[in-house]
């Protein structure tokens, strides 16, 4: 799994930071979480083709995470797509989208799947061959979700040269790599833990944003190998935070804690600050493994602790 | 006067070239002419001041030329401004624009004086102490107006060694610069003439995009300083050009020379031109002063014939 951040500013854009754009690439399939206005020329300056991206997660509907949408979805339509698009978004979206495309006469010449997003609950929205999407309640000034992508169980890895000492034929792989012993012909088993080493651990990411500080949060993306949580404002900002349904670092950081995230990814930052690293190094003083969300940047989702 | 190309880009948006946006500075006032998706991040890497923009001109309603609208208004909003902006658009945008600031809980807190355009006919639409503004009729797919900038006539410029030298009051000044001779205490008259020099010339701009090769359009735009005129397609393309109700380089520079303009900017090239050069070189067979748009480029408009 690859993430690359395509915006990582909050309602203003500044010079070097776009608003809220994520790409998730899982298995070469391409996720679009967030559609801030000028996804689609960050799309373009980081080549990701847009023909790949089959699933769009749409969190709330504030303008810095939407309005990129319009020009993107009139773009797949020139560019000739036919296949379908889904679009995960909360439920009022969906004729908003429908009048606005009506009104600057668009005839999209591919079909929106629409998953319209409620209630006070996870609820799985995709569950694919290689992984499930979980949209997540957030607390904000609208309805608002988090999006947890999670591999699903591997297959255990095959030691070829085993396979081959024993002659075990290639139609019988699949059942071993889930976890069979093979049965030879002469009746003795093989067990399958001499002939397979145990399978890849499961990455996940979480997608955050917009939120105050929600601590059931914790519990939604336990264990999560990377998780992306806004981090509007600093610690001296709480009131505001508060005031205005954001996180600050601390908050973003508690959260990483309690849920025992391998990594936590901020971002979402508020135009007022210049600098990121100081906001890195508060978050740091509850979670250390904490690195700033950056535009044009890719992180690669991984349980080992490299340094992004 | 002062051209700054915030976007050079078709409706489709390349790496290198973001949708249609131009902010004109005439005498320290800006002027929005169309907001593709990402003007407003083009306005802060050019450190232009978003609060110096006090009227924002909409071609036509196509994505290109306005997805990024949204965006810059709720900037503004949530950058606390209080002063009325001007918005001209055509017509159906009003109702438009209501309905979605309204469908995303967008409270501005600034009015939007809205003047609709219609007709078959050029408008006066702006006419203050420096310039006047002509919306002027395009052929496109939809409703669609270019806008002429031209300056007022200028005051004479006053001779100042003559004017220490006659030992005339500041008060009078104002009189002579508008070409009134000077009437001493013994009653003998000094010549405007004598007291001035001649007024600096008057600049005009105007934006023509998106058309098709438009006949009329050289006699509304006649004498321009610098046209910018839409060649989304070389002349090879003229069969695609004209299906589409868009320009190739050769109706831009048919246009600009009938005008008699001093200089042809071409602009809202298809994204299938990598390079710019060849388009230019096809316009300069009929007009030699064309010059390519490049985003974030500035140009100055004079009389003179700098080369861009």
């Amino acid at each position: 799994m690859k993430l690359t951040i395509l915006g990582s500013s909050s309602a203003l854009p500044t010079s070097e930071r776009f608003p809220s754009a994520h790409v998730l690439n899982a298995h070469e399939r391409l996720f679009l979480i967030d559609c801030g206005e000028g996804t689609q020329m960050q799309l373009r300056k980081k080549r990701i083709r847009f023909g790949k991206i089959n699933h769009v997660f749409i969190s709330h509907l504030h303008g810095d995470h939407v309005f990129g949408l319009y020009g993107f979805l009139s773009t797949l339509n020139l560019m000739g797509r036919k296949a379908p698009l889904s679009l995960y978004a909360p439920e009022m979206y969906g004729s908003i989208l429908r009048s606005h495309l009506g009104d600057f006469d668009i005839n999209l010449g591919y079909e929106i799947d629409f998953f319209p997003l409620y209630g006070n609950d996870p609820v799985l929205v995709l569950d694919d061959k290689y992984i499930t999407v979980t949209a997540i309640p957030l607390i904000h000034r609208v309805p608002s979700f988090g999006f947890l992508f999670r591999e699903k169980q591997k297959d255990r890895n095959i030691i070829k040269d085993r396979i081959i000492e024993f002659g075990i034929p290639v139609e019988r792989i699949p059942a071993i790599k889930k976890g069979e012993d093979y049965l030879r012909d002469d009746g003795t088993i093989i067990r399958n833990e001499d002939l397979t080493l145990p399978p890849d651990e499961q990455l996940s990411y979480a997608y955050c944003s917009d939120t105050r500080f929600c601590p059931r949060l914790s519990t939604f993306v336990k264990d999560v190998t990377m998780l992306y949580h806004e981090a509007t404002f600093d610690k001296d900002k709480t009131e505001l935070a508060a005031a205005t349904f954001h996180s600050t670092t601390l908050d973003a950081a508690k959260v990483a804690e309690k849920a025992g995230a391998k990594t936590l990814l901020i971002g979402h930052f508020s135009s007022r600050y210049r600098k990121i690293e100081p906001l890195v190094d508060e978050a740091r003083t509850i979670f250390p493994r904490t690195f700033p969300a950056i535009d044009g940047k890719s992180y690669e989702i991984t349980n080992n602790t490299i340094d992004y």
